[in-house]
């Protein structure tokens, strides 16, 4: 007799070749956490340690039929990536619809590390009217904070911009500083903020000398995998925050271009 | 100053969503391995626990893409997986052929677990004619030994049929034999046979109840993380096929369909 499957978390995100981001660090993040991903490609990408180089989006049809074929899995959670157009948005909308109840993380990937571009103002708008009202945590840094919230006028008020986004029926939403510190901070502390309607909760981290490769990719699926395995939000996003600075701190660096994280940091393996 | 990445692992293979085969299964085990995958889809799939439904093959062009976007990364191994058409494969031989003297294992994927016929005898002899030559070690199971050498008429010689892929230029076959047990052997035990041009060496292991969703994949992966950390070609067969026994020994398993395989069944995470 086997054992049953550990809890299972639906990844729908884009696919990055060096494993950094994308896809696999989404199934590493979520193994690590103690569940089993099962991952439908919302897009191919080419890219490297230094920049994405193209993006090619999975066909609507072909999201939807992933998602279908996986009809009798026991999804407990959602993890949203990279959505690259609004034919993919409404794909995974419809996605994400066929599991009601189940608790969803989205990971709003907005601009790639290397500084590409990867949506658009009315991608974002359709982000915010069609998407945000079916996620329970956004995990925006504060640039993808600022691209989502154009009509709050104040440059720093992240509080505003997160009213006014849980304004769509997102419940919580944690906004990561590593890429902009707000002004006036310690640069070698970076402060991350969990928001929530009447409430919020703050996690200081040491800033790390690199930049990395897939940091809000393990940050949203360790959540993620979290939830689905019944841990509390707040308890779920500090050990999310923990397990993503231990993978960002033990990571590997080739020399140029963007660190990796190192998911299984204090896993011990068969041949080692 | 951050750690060297670990030897890597160049993957061409297909996405399963259920992350018991494809390119997340090659990455968990070369992860295992203490290898570090990166990798390129050369398929999506439409697939379930019970069968493939589709095959959406890749472009040629992206596939070259992406490959080329990872021009600096430092190889030490290739592993090649489902190859769905005949575009796709003259994009795999051009891709392999950019890393001269890197050892590849090929893993012909002609058949899904479930039944689903993968491949054609068109695209079997440009297998044969333009990717064996390039192969260092040939994965097949005994199904696919036999349709990989139609001109072979003995049913069961399949050191005639290793023999004839060897002629090609490939300088070994691992034929398992899981799948179709040779005549007369017992069928508690599997045998699995290791062909090279002036010797054999087989192994036995006890027959598990279940059929596997992926054991291939994690097999030929293994296999090709441990030449990239340079492990000797016996030795790693070895190792990769107890590393298979044992993530099918531990796996999972639903209650209807095939089990999966539980890969880091001796990595104590973070978190558990």
């Amino acid at each position: 007799m086997r054992k049953p499957l550990p809890p299972v978390v639906l990844v729908l995100a884009g696919h990055d070749p060096t494993g950094g981001a994308g896809i696999i660090a989404d199934s590493e993040a979520i193994a690590a956490a103690g569940g089993w991903a099962v991952t439908v490609p919302t897009a191919l990408t080419v890219q490297n340690l230094h920049d994405v180089q193209r993006v090619i989006p999975t066909s609507p049809d072909s999201i939807l039929a992933m998602v279908d074929a996986l009809g009798e899995w026991p999804v407990a959670a959602i993890k949203l990536g990279l959505i690259a157009d609004e034919a993919t948005l409404f794909a995974v909308e419809k996605a994400v619809r066929r599991f009601p109840g189940v608790p969803v993380v989205a990971d709003p990937v907005i601009k790639a590390g290397g500084g590409t571009e990867l949506s658009t103002p009315a991608l974002c708008r359709a982000y915010r009217q069609r998407l945000l009202p079916l996620v329970d945590i956004l995990t925006p840094n504060r640039y993808e904070l600022t691209q989502l919230t154009p009509d709050v006028q104040k440059p720093d008020d992240d509080t505003a911009r997160a009213v006014a986004l849980m304004s769509h029926g997102c419940q919580a939403i944690l906004v990561t500083a590593t890429d902009n510190p707000r002004p006036g901070c310690d640069q070698q502390q970076i402060t991350h903020t969990l928001h929530m309607p009447d409430t919020t909760r703050q996690w200081q981290w040491p800033r790390l000398p690199e930049q990395f490769h897939g940091s809000g990719c393990t940050l949203a699926s360790s959540l993620a995998a979290r939830l689905a395995v019944g841990e509390r939000l707040l308890s779920a996003c500090e050990q999310a925050q923990h397990f993503t600075w231990e993978s960002l701190s033990h990571g590997y660096y080739q020399g140029s271009g963007q660190a990796l994280p190192h998911r299984f940091f204090d896993a011990h393996f068969f041949t080692r």
